[in-house]
């Protein structure tokens, strides 16, 4: 959830004490909350059950939901807390907090096929589920939708370029068919360090020289209270830290579930993964979309999908050197590169006009669709 | 042939015996429809030496033309008398009738390959010599035509996002070297129901909610009388009954003669097909483009891709289930897919800017001249 | 180096013998000519030792670069005599020379693959590395710079056409997997045809009858003296005769070179031949962008591309009918397709807008360093 509006207060700053009461606070203004309560079931099953895997699966599903809302609240207000740039910097950085500590917990059980996949499926998810759904929510409600043309076509070339960035050791390796190996370690090592290298001179252009191009409207709800900053950075560690212990109850569980429940691996990473990861982003954007303040929608979306590309997947590369057995490459399976390439020109499309109405919307939902009943329907040995 | 404007008119409307009359003022407005003469020809031969494939091919390419032309023109009149909404419905759905004929009879002759080839053709035929003649022909009469940008952007992103859809089964099993089967055709049953919905939903958009946004600026020939209800019912069901014969003619000799004459299967239905199917659409938006409304030329062209991709494809695979000897899929042979997506792309930067000059013709027609040029040089073997 | 801005003066024309003079004063002026040093150096090399392939390749490489400039500025000064019309057909026509004069004695020594290598590179190199660099350059000046958004996007345009007639050949017969021969010849003659064709029809616009549409908007340096006609043709058939020479020791032991150095093949087309041919050109174009004059990079680096795709790609292979051992194709190795396809989206992405900031160059440069990174990995065998 990125959120760069200034939200220092004058209310003077509660003691760490009430980051109870906050939490409680949070969760009446926010239904979606109640779900946390399958964080201790899940914990408890997995010691009492561990071959439960079906069940496993849902719980550890429904429970990261409310896990991530609450991360990024706390990301927020640790960042409103810490000044305009260094604020909007964490806010950046952590914005995909969730989907980095699921795919961390992947990474650490080897399993690299759900890790790119859920890189994958996330960009995917949030170029066409979350910006046709803004597009779809808000033009229901709104006949024509107007949104800043020349920031979101700068987000868009930005995603696009990201996107291709990641996409030039499959391409190059699948149309040229050189056998995986040494190249392709060394070159997803390459691109990794080059990746991280333009998305850090990429926060120096956004928060720094050019900030004001990407300048956002305002609130959405613009009378909740601040959490203290204590408070914030509490609940930030104490929520990552369940997150990670869920992730790795999902993950150990996914693979069997998925058979079970006759579910492809390519659909649970690319479809539920990315869907549960993004649920929080997806909240936020939705609502705004509703508010009449798609800005706000396309840069979630948009952002959220770059980031993963130029900052998250070369992240895990690079710490796949570190955890895991082995160290993971930045090649992905061809049908999830042409994926990957489809959502990223459709959400150009659709963002270069600077105006949406409600069959946008259902446009991009449709592809979205398209992917999910393909990936349902693969053959598992592809 | 698409036409939104309001034909509604004070004249009385003449009785059902006039059809002859007006299908006589009709062949000296049109000289296309001296061609008429080619359909009793072609029947006639067609008994007598059924065995002159080659004869029998030219004499029905020669045949449907004008067939295409008394079509559209029944469709329109038809839709003028039915109202605003219902008439624009009536003219979208039957705005393809020709196409869907012949693919029809394709598909009863179980020819799939012929069937995907015609569907292929029209997509890449609309959109690079429709769109491309018109802004050549145009272009040559004008120095500079402008359009309306918003209304051209939508319509190709619409048919941007069509044609993926209907790519991505063909994508994901080449990529990832899937057998076609059960998968492929599951998909495809899927992806059919899923495109028509969408493209119900494209109508109740276009012609309710947001029919402002493609409003036409209004006639080509203003001075044409409409035809009355009953003498374009009549035409409209006579007409299409001697389109599905001599149809039927032409796909039983296609094979044979094309062989006799040089022409690879894949040229003759890329290319002969789609401009026989579309020639009388290529008349409108022609003289629309000097006419100075570019505006009409760039709606039919980008409209009538858009519709095949979205409404005519997904009709003849569920369709396909009950004609003809087994299913056929969505699935296309490769070339076919990146030519698609190719005339896609340059349609949509073509129709990008909002303005045409002669240069832009020449760069899409040539395009598909090396369309034609490469599948009429490939190897029939492919 | 294109310019085509008008240059008649009323300086009373020098003598010929004034060359050597005007020779030097350019020397003065741009201190990379002093470069000239190593015409002789790697001249007098080959005769001595032709088996130092190593330091022939370093000291050809530094001795075509100011052969370049001069060639460029040779170019404009003929054509600023030539009348307004003329001029630009000769700047436009030879405003690639060095580039060709390296493929032709590529060519003549049978060397496909390079000249194929060099035409892709050019292509990718002018639009990645010359347009990013320019942006960057002048991103670091200026805060934003606008260009002429009608402009570059037509120019984008028919880069995007240009490099898909290219590319079409290529793509089919991959995606369908049919082998290369009778086939691909046949249709590289035809194609090749067809292009230089469209390339006239393009002068015959952009020179003639839309002229307006591609005014540039002056001059880079105002103060430079313009050569006399004389000067201008000596020094252009003088320094084209050098750098076929020193092209020619570079073909010789650019293979040899790129082994004991480490670099594939690959990377020494794509990278090192591309900037080394290109060097004059992106002088010019960076210097524009620093002078704020962003109409002219961005005019100099897409026209570059196209016209290296649209008249030099096929000169080449017309002229392998009559140099060389045996004539070359338009088809490209499936890399250099994704390659030059995603350098092409780039670019009509960057240039969309009208609008550039040093972060959109950085984003260019680092697609650049993917491509370089990932071709100077590459297997050799690939």
């Amino acid at each position: 959830m990125r959120d760069f509006h200034d939200r220092r207060s004058i209310v003077p700053p509660p003691s760490a004490a009430n980051a109870a009461r906050a939490a409680l606070s949070e969760l009446r203004r926010t239904p979606l909350l109640v779900l946390i309560l399958f964080v201790p079931a899940v914990i408890l099953l997995e010691q009492v059950s561990p071959e439960a895997h079906t069940l496993l699966f849902f719980l550890s599903v429904a429970a990261i939901v409310p896990l991530a809302a609450l991360l990024s609240r706390a990301t927020e207000a640790v960042a409103a807390k810490l000044g305009d740039t260094l604020g909007a910097l964490l806010n950046a950085t952590l914005g995909n907090l969730t989907e980095l500590v699921i795919s961390l917990a992947a990474l650490h059980a080897g399993q690299h096929l759900l890790v790119k996949a859920s890189i994958a499926g996330a960009i995917v998810t949030n170029t066409l589920f979350m910006l046709g759904g803004a597009f779809l929510v808000g033009g229901l409600k709104h006949h024509l939708q107007e949104f800043n043309r020349v920031s979101a076509r700068f987000q868009a070339s930005l995603l696009f370029l990201a996107t291709i960035a990641i996409l030039v050791p499959s391409l190059i390796s699948e149309v040229d068919r050189v056998p995986a190996g040494t190249f392709s370690q060394q070159l997803s090592l390459g691109l990794s360090l080059l990746l991280i290298a333009v998305y850090g001179l990429g926060m120096l252009f956004s928060l720094k020289t050019h900030r004001e191009l990407f300048a956002s409207g305002g609130h959405v709800d613009e009378d909740e209270k601040p959490w203290p900053l204590a408070v914030g950075i509490v609940v930030l560690v104490g929520v990552t830290l369940f997150v990670a212990m869920v992730s790795e109850i999902f993950v150990g569980s996914v693979q069997v579930a998925a058979q079970r429940l006759g579910m492809t691996p390519a659909f649970v990473g690319f479809i539920v993964v990315a869907l549960v990861g993004g649920a929080a982003e997806m909240t936020t954007a939705f609502s705004a979309a509703r508010a009449n303040r798609l800005d706000l929608s396309v840069g979630i979306a948009l952002g959220s999908a770059a980031q993963i590309a130029l900052f998250v997947a070369p992240v895990l590369v690079l710490v796949s050197y570190f955890v895991g057995p082995e160290p993971m490459s930045l090649q992905f399976w061809p049908g999830a590169v042409a994926m990957m390439l489809i959502a990223t020109m459709a959400a150009t499309l659709l963002s270069n006009g600077g105006r949406a109405a409600w069959y946008a919307g259902v446009m991009a939902l449709a592809v979205y669709a398209i992917f999910g009943l393909t990936l349902f329907l693969l053959p598992p040995s592809a």
